[in-house]
């Protein structure tokens, strides 16, 4: 076979078999098909697409690129999901303690993140001495001890696409459906629960800017899943504010444990039930999403969500009374505490999510390059959310940095806000539940 | 300016700035924009276009990547023409001892060939001690003491050109009109004559295979030439079969010398005399085509294009007598001359060019990678061309070869020939003449 062939055959729009992928995928990590070849492809499937089956193919191709974890020593139903990045999304930390049980087993990897704030496993290692390097005994042992356990990647998992997505952030090839969707779901498969529970996430500060794109893409990738024998469920919500109010690595943290104890906003913890009620339902812990809410619900009222949050923690060796402190006396102080203020009455109608990521790198929670370090207490609390009523020169938003030049945070934060004289219609929180269920 | 936003717009099928494209040509020679951001780029190019705009800055990057020649030590009107490759196809050989002239005068840089057969310079590198590398000042002295000089290039012309030939070669970026007129073009106006004669080739042995291709490359390398102030014509011109009767170095030479006598195959014959005609007409030694046509047929008739020619080779220390051997006795024999018979009566009316041209190189005549090394000696020779009449067994051409291991040659080339009981409807050499005058 020869690359050269296979890049022209897409760019006449041909459907490629899986030979052909499959010669792509693993040349290209053997570098027999070189960079420049891998991104003349890539432009092609961009601009002439992938159907299903290649989809599927691309996805097997780059799943079979390196290990799959064996999570077969650990009992019950294994539940995984994932969310397509958004701001202000901690909803692992809050979640996963929700839903683990006796029967369901969270026996999560997860990544470190690029962005506006770091991933879920940065904000677990914002507890002190929380260890994330566990051997895979030691993760088996965790999981089958308490259920529960969140650690960062461990193996070789699709270094495929870790090459190619780095490939593609530099060859302007990221915003491809097929592309999109194979790299997601060949890592969750990769992970090899029983279940995948997909949030895709749209609006200014998600991937997805609309609506239709987000719905192609969830159905996509619950076809994937599907196609690959997972119970794969997607929702598709919103990202057109941030997620709750609490934006960086401990901020985070703290607005997870609010919403353990029932007192986080409210955008938040209705999301968390809602995804909770569903991953129950794939489980088959309960026959319906509401019957799995109401689960959820009462986990939280009766303290067996910050129960289970607290064992992991302790368990992987974190200062269980660092998170005690931070529910009592939150963050430590920053150097610079600025609050932005509304320059006129009226309600906030729009918080840009992307505008309010951007301020909260800048002040220093996340990190743009992988070498970047994270400053784990800076970050944002939103002190107003979307219909809320302001009076000028109420706080809008508070940043906490100890970025001595913060000039540009403050602009773009006050700059994400608009105020008009009258409330918006609400959109939803959640726009749809895709499944293959019909 | 950041090449992804440059290519994402590309992408998008937008139009690019005359900037932007300066950015991309001179940021890949500089090796900031890497080889796979520019083969991304050339995808998008390939599958959504550039404008005529677009087309003339790119090229206008391109020259401006190197050496520009100059000829202003050489009075007179400069003239060049340009051959976009087929098989058989020696006529810079034939033709420009034809149209030089106290006035009008050759001073051309020529490149070595990839394929069925070496270029201009192998072939004449093909008479022992003919020099091709001259200086500069040997070059102009020399157009100024006889009107004719070919040289190989020297100078950085055109890097741009050869560093993104390279590259779309291995990322199946080739065939779209804006990258391949730029990169004619380009060169040609490196190379600063004042007229420029392009001989688009369409057809099974050409690079363009159909008329209406033909015409919009044709039609796109004249607007490019007139917008840099350059008398610009294309002639579109057959190539379903080869050129001529003979390929293969040495005995290309040997055509050409048998046309500067008029005793060439008829078809050849006919396009030295049109494109010479054009030439004159080009460089206003005369008033209509058909004017200078007469002309270049007078200097056949007088020896005045052989006399050039010897003239030529003599001034560049080639071997004269080998000129004369070869007019008298042809070609060393090779170790293998072998005859392809006719396997039936009837008339030729397919010689597949491509075939043909894939046979001269497996003979020996061509070189596949910079490195081959060419066999003067090998190529082929055309016993019956189309619509000539052949019995069975009658030789249909033959292969001069050293290589021992010849079948494949053999095969291709007996392929390449179809023979029908009727003879077909004759195509003209020439289908149209493409010039600014409308």
């Amino acid at each position: 076979m020869v690359i050269t062939e296979i890049i022209e055959k897409k760019k006449q729009g041909l459907e490629l078999s899986k030979e052909e992928i499959n010669f792509f995928i693993d040349g290209y990590c053997k570098d027999i098909v070189k960079d420049y070849q891998a991104s003349s492809l890539l432009m092609a499937i961009c601009l002439k697409g992938m159907n299903e089956r290649e989809t599927f193919d691309l996805t097997e191709a780059m799943l079979n690129s390196g290990d799959i974890v064996s999570l077969k020593n650990i009992p019950g139903i294994k539940v995984d999901k994932h969310s397509t990045g958004g701001v202000g999304d901690k909803t692992s930390l809050a979640l996963l303690p929700l839903v683990c049980s006796d029967k369901v087993k969270v026996a999560k990897m997860s990544g470190r993140g690029l962005g506006h704030t770091g991933g879920t496993i940065d904000k677990l290692e914002s507890i002190p001495n929380f260890k994330v390097n566990l051997s895979l005994e030691e993760f088996e042992k965790q999981v089958n001890d308490i259920s529960i356990a969140i650690i960062a990647q461990t193996g070789n998992l699709v270094p495929a696409d870790k090459k190619l997505y780095a490939l593609r952030d530099v060859t302007a090839t990221v915003d491809n459906l097929s592309l999109i969707a194979s790299s997601i779901m060949s890592k969750k498969l990769a992970s090899n629960a029983d279940t995948i529970l997909l949030d895709v996430k749209f609006g200014s500060g998600a991937f997805m800017k609309t609506l239709p794109d987000a719905r192609k893409l969830a159905s996509l990738m619950v076809k994937i899943g599907t196609h690959f024998n997972k119970n794969t469920i997607a929702v598709i919500t919103d990202m057109d504010q941030p997620l709750g109010t609490h934006i960086g690595n401990r901020l985070e943290l703290i607005e997870s444990l609010e919403t353990l104890q029932g007192r986080g906003s409210k955008d938040f913890h209705e999301l968390i039930i809602k995804l909770g009620g569903i991953i129950l339902y794939q489980a088959k812990e309960v026959t319906s999403f509401e019957e799995g809410e109401k689960i959820i619900q009462e986990r939280i009222n009766n303290g067996y969500g910050l129960k289970k949050l607290f064992e992991m923690v302790s368990y992987q060796h974190g200062d269980v009374s660092f998170l005690e402190k931070l529910m009592k006396e939150g963050i430590d102080k920053t150097k610079y505490i600025i609050e932005i203020k509304a320059p006129r009455d009226g309600y906030v109608v729009t918080i840009d999510a992307l505008k309010i990521g951007e301020a909260s790198l800048l002040s220093g929670a996340g990190r743009k390059t992988k070498e970047d370090t994270i400053d784990f207490d800076a970050g944002i609390i939103l002190n107003k959310k979307i219909n809320d009523y302001c009076k000028k020169g109420d706080t809008l938003l508070t940043i906490f940095t100890n970025v001595d030049e913060h000039e540009d945070a403050c602009a773009l934060a006050l700059d994400a806000y608009r105020i008009e004289d009258k409330p918006i219609k609400t959109k939803p929180l959640i726009y749809e539940v895709v499944s293959n269920e019909g």
